[in-house]
């Protein structure tokens, strides 16, 4: 077994309005920012995994992912490749 | 003027203790996953910003990073390269 990190991104579904995304687009045009556009904000994880091999790293995150760090009702999740740990 | 979509990544400094990763990972241990050694979690946001070139797009959005999405005294912060919108 080996240790592994695996980076999780959790995002709004495109469709679910942000209003935290909102509220600091608005903030940064009253601090002299009118060039900001839009901000989704999500949440980022770093998961050290014990794992056999990259595959069941990312098999066992993937599982994780799916059951805790994301709502799957509102968000969507995307998982980089494992990168052993030196 | 074009639109850039930029990548930050918002995480805690290593020496500041996370107290959300480890209530995740007490929480996947309970929940039957004991392979998960350690989780940190941060903030992830996709800026959208109308700027000249790439280069400008990532000068500003590496300035409101600083100033709003993190907190420089316990946090750090990273960004990809500007991706211009299709």
């Amino acid at each position: 077994m080996a240790l592994f990190t695996v980076r999780v991104f959790v995002t709004l579904k495109p469709s679910v309005f942000d209003p935290q995304g909102r509220t600091i687009v608005e903030s940064l045009h009253g601090m002299g920012y009118p060039a900001v556009a839009d901000v989704r904000q999500g949440k980022y994880f770093e998961v050290q995994v014990d794992a056999a091999d990259t595959a069941g790293a990312e098999t066992l995150v993937r599982e994780v992912s799916g059951k805790l760090l994301a709502n799957p009702v509102i968000e969507s999740f995307r998982i980089e490749a494992p990168a052993p740990v030196a």
